[in-house]
């Protein structure tokens, strides 16, 4: 192209896209600097420019560090695919498979990154900049973050199942302004994306799975968006993590396993998490802990059912049935209109002969839970063929199995003045009438 | 551009894409193979290709066939325009008009289709691939398919107005993972786009309209994601159709006529139908059957009205008004807090003198209904001008109009154990007492 | 790039686009007329153009006129950064900083608009056609218009925080359809984006803040969706507004301050506002009136609290406490699950010594109130340090407030027949019980 703010990394003349791409981007990013300094007049701006990454592989051996407003990096696909099945295939039948590789525009991050490594440190982009004003519109778009290895150590699990390997995708550091990251594709990260100190963010329409932690909002932050993304951390990590934000809204979010929550909220407060569909393995799959308040749950589809996949068969989060699928640490939420499947194989419940409990209010006050609908079974678990197949099985298997008698919602002595409304029969809704008010959803006589 | 992963139809050495773009691209997609197959080493993927369509006309008269993971085809405009509206001008007045047909990066479906010929066989894309893994990351972003004609036989309707003519736009045959269709437009064709066996699928932002049928989703598949479209099949077609479906979201879509239905859901489970804009002429606009269970179908606005443009009066889906206008055949699931608006002609209600039904749950149990709210009308139907017009007129339309008694709620003596909350007065709500809970919406006294 | 239908603003040769874009634009949408007239056959169309927009700073001193169909003007960065927050840090303190101006694909509107001219005489983009058929898929993309400078006078704010200049980014004239407007940024113009008389349009993934009214649907329309925007206007406009809508669905929004209302509805029937999160700091947050009826209000997020930042302290939209947040001027809507946080300086509460009202049906009947959440809290405001810090302090402010007395659900003598259901305690639900259906939510006894 003409312009002298496009830039298409393998025509760049400074170093091999192919080998390093970061020393590429950061040669780049340089020559942005250096033609923008002499930019600036009365109206004039600094307008940044768009760097073109098309399909192919490309190594990243240098981290890149981006300290400039209105950068946008892009490329032309997405690129997932899932190495975890791949691993998890003898490798004498690899030479069959059509590919071993996630692809598109992808980057192949091959930093060394020491044991004990921060996030920071093993990130492949680092957003960074002192200084006023925050850093603004960065927009990374359609392109693939592939951490190639997975390499930790977890009792009874291949290293290439762990989920750890001290490498992050997108690392923001300072404070930052009306980012966006769409179309991307994350895989075999420990960290996806971790973003601090954002305000009106955009993540939207995303690919990320097989990361240890997927989207991490960590500092605090106000008035972004997280939305009509596909998502699925390791059994370890966080699908959605958000501390410290108000305003946040979370929704049309397509969330699959395993992710040892699928929403956990640390001291957010008037945020939204709505019409997403929730998929888990485990207990605590959507937490609202640290005193987060007047946040609104409503609309969501959330499933928790059990492990279909011999090389995780064993693996959870440490939770047992009576933490909550749904649990709440705060007052003044609204849970509102969603559906719950809880299907467990019964031998499996912990501590054994409990009643699993959905909706746990653990404490805080003036907590509002109406029309929420809960169905509960039992199975007996069994593992299918392939990954997909038992996946879709366990999804589609809802007549077969027992009526499993539950906790709707249960009420701690450490919270109160609640209201719940026909979330559950009288015998389901586990609270102190003294404290709280309740309306059991009505049953035929 | 320089990257040997980028091609643009227009500059391909092999065919003429104005021509016969099927030809073009499969001599591209051939070209990407001869490429991958040297490239593979430890860490090195065969990445795919993006290939770029350009604003214009190029006629397909040769099928595509993609079997290679990670391509992205990429134009630069859906470019809908209504040919539903010319086809129903006098072809005299052609002449007058800017245009005559849709525009963008446009593929005019040129297949000569025999009688009875296969979806697959009718389609312009055919996605098939064998072996593993399955073939994953393929996109199609951006351009415009067009069928051209409709050609089939409808009593009482033209060729034009029949939407059969034996056309597919995109079909994909075999399993797949994480595809991505967006800022795609389809018009004119029998099957816009038929997806078999989807994991991970992100149907967005299309513009799906006149078409027999939009999106269809079928075999199997599961945490797939139909959002934020603006889609409208034909009077005998649907608008979405999915099967066999686990963890699907359809949310955010605005459907519009006409479409035998809205959303038919045939044995999906655990899937989400929130927050949508939908809107049909006939009954069955909603559908839940062959047991589909432990869906949550809320936060919709539902309007069914009658048919405003003379070229499709009298024309309907062959369902009467007590088939329900939401139908339920399945267990578990959840209807919660959407808005549905029933606009009849009374002269027009089918068995006369009927009261219509509007949620209808046939068979199954263990349903939960609450906090819906219905609004029925009763109008004296009255066609207007232009079809623009005509449908704006009528959806404003609602002052003049007279209460309709309707039943809210029917529960069919197959079906029981469900709850029925607020969705209706005692009068609107027909159940047994005796098998099923109700509490009706209070009025006053 | 090899197109004839592809163009660059940068290597057209008509025009220097740093210094007029306006003239460039025109030239090459002339360009594609004249290549038109040619191009018609049996099935040809006349398919429209891309025009690209690098990365830059581009003054725009002509408007654009288009009146063509299936022309995408697409860009490589949204390119906003707070000209609020520059325009009120010291002057002194300007040479610090690290950029002064938005970014991106730029475009600095510089017409000369006269006092008083419209809002299409002060436009940099117009649509206009007329005749047949309606013009349609024009498509904007991923550029920014930036107003530069406000200029208007207002009591007691620099003209800079005034919101007005007499500048338009988008103005559509001519009813159209199957418009996309997507990956936009607007910033510091009166009007941002004004669109009458719309089809089938998609406003969708844009940045659309600090102008005086962000997204006005005007005249007529159908059928069309606001999704999954950021969005924020000044105090003296409108948000998100549409009248004589029908079918429209607004949803995934995340809508801050300020904006005299974050959404308003006029005469709009049968649409939807769900699952969005919205922010203001004043009453008549969301206004459904003219007679709107027949919407649903569900699954919302909506938060009032207080101006936090000093240039705009003092400034408010006008209305009393006693106005509603929700305000209803209709028949036969549905406000369902919604989440109302309302945070209020007890001091500054009008008329003094007044209990606010949350959600007021102040005229129509038959509207449907159920399973909302109200939270009110009482607090001594004060302002923080910059814009963004204060705002996240007051937003996570939750716990140390104290309960404010409020109406959560006002039914005014003029509307009657509505129903109320679990949206407030007795005591906060001020309706004649004779002629609306009332159940409060259930208290402790």
């Amino acid at each position: 192209m003409s312009s002298a703010n496009r830039y298409d990394v393998t025509t760049w003349p400074v170093g091999d896209p192919a080998h390093d791409i970061g020393e590429v981007l950061n040669s780049i990013i340089a020559d942005v600097h250096s033609r923008q300094s002499a930019s600036v007049d009365s109206d004039g701006g600094r307008p940044g420019a768009v760097i073109v990454i098309p399909p192919g592989d490309y190594r990243l051996r240098t981290q890149v560090v981006i300290d400039l407003s209105f950068l946008r990096i892009e490329g032309s696909g997405h690129g997932f695919t899932s190495s975890s099945i791949r691993f998890n295939v003898p490798e004498e039948e690899w030479t069959d498979l059509h590919e071993l590789w996630p692809g598109g525009s992808r980057i192949l991050v091959d930093l060394s990154v020491a044991a004990g490594a921060s996030e920071r440190e093993g990130a492949a982009f680092v957003v960074s900049r002192s200084g006023s004003p925050r850093i603004s519109s960065v927009e990374f778009a359609g392109f693939c973050i592939d951490g190639l290895h997975f390499t930790g150590e977890r009792s009874g699990r291949h290293p290439e199942n762990s989920y750890f390997n001290g490498k992050t995708g997108i690392y923001v550091e300072s404070a930052n302004d009306s980012f966006r990251i769409s179309e991307m594709g994350f895989v075999y990260l420990e960290h996806a994306l971790t973003i601090c100190n954002a305000d009106a963010l955009s993540i939207h329409d995303n690919f990320v799975a097989e990361c240890g932690s997927c989207i991490e909002l960590r500092g605090w932050g106000q008035a972004s968006k997280i939305t009509d993304n596909l998502i699925g951390a390791g059994p370890d990590g966080y699908s959605i993590y958000a501390e410290n934000h108000g305003g946040l809204l979370i929704t049309a979010n397509n969330v699959f396993p395993r992710g040892a929550s699928s929403v956990h909220l640390e001291s957010v407060s008037r945020s939204s998490v709505t019409a997403n569909r929730l998929h888990s393995f485990y207990p605590g799959m959507l937490v609202l802990a640290g005193g987060s308040s007047e946040n609104l749950v409503a609309s969501n589809h959330l499933l928790r059912d059990h492990e279909p996949w011999t090389p995780f068969l064993g693996v959870d989060n440490g939770l047992d049935d009576l933490y909550g699928l749904v649990r709440v640490e705060g007052s003044d939420n609204s849970i509102i209109g969603n559906h719950v499947s809880e299907v467990i194989d019964s031998a499996s419940i912990r501590p054994a002969g409990a009643r699993p409990v959905v909706i746990r209010l653990a404490s805080g006050s003036g907590n509002y839970v109406a029309t929420n609908h809960v169905v509960a079974r039992g199975v007996h678990a069994s593992t299918g063929g392939s990954a997909f197949e038992a996946q879709v099985d366990a999804l589609l298997a809802t007549s077969a199995a027992e009526t499993l008698a539950v906790t709707a919602v249960a009420v701690d002595p450490a919270s109160t003045r609640n209201t719940i409304l026909d979330s559950g029969t009288d015998a389901e809704v586990q609270a102190d009438r003294a404290v709280n008010a309740v309306r059991p959803t009505p049953t035929v006589d």
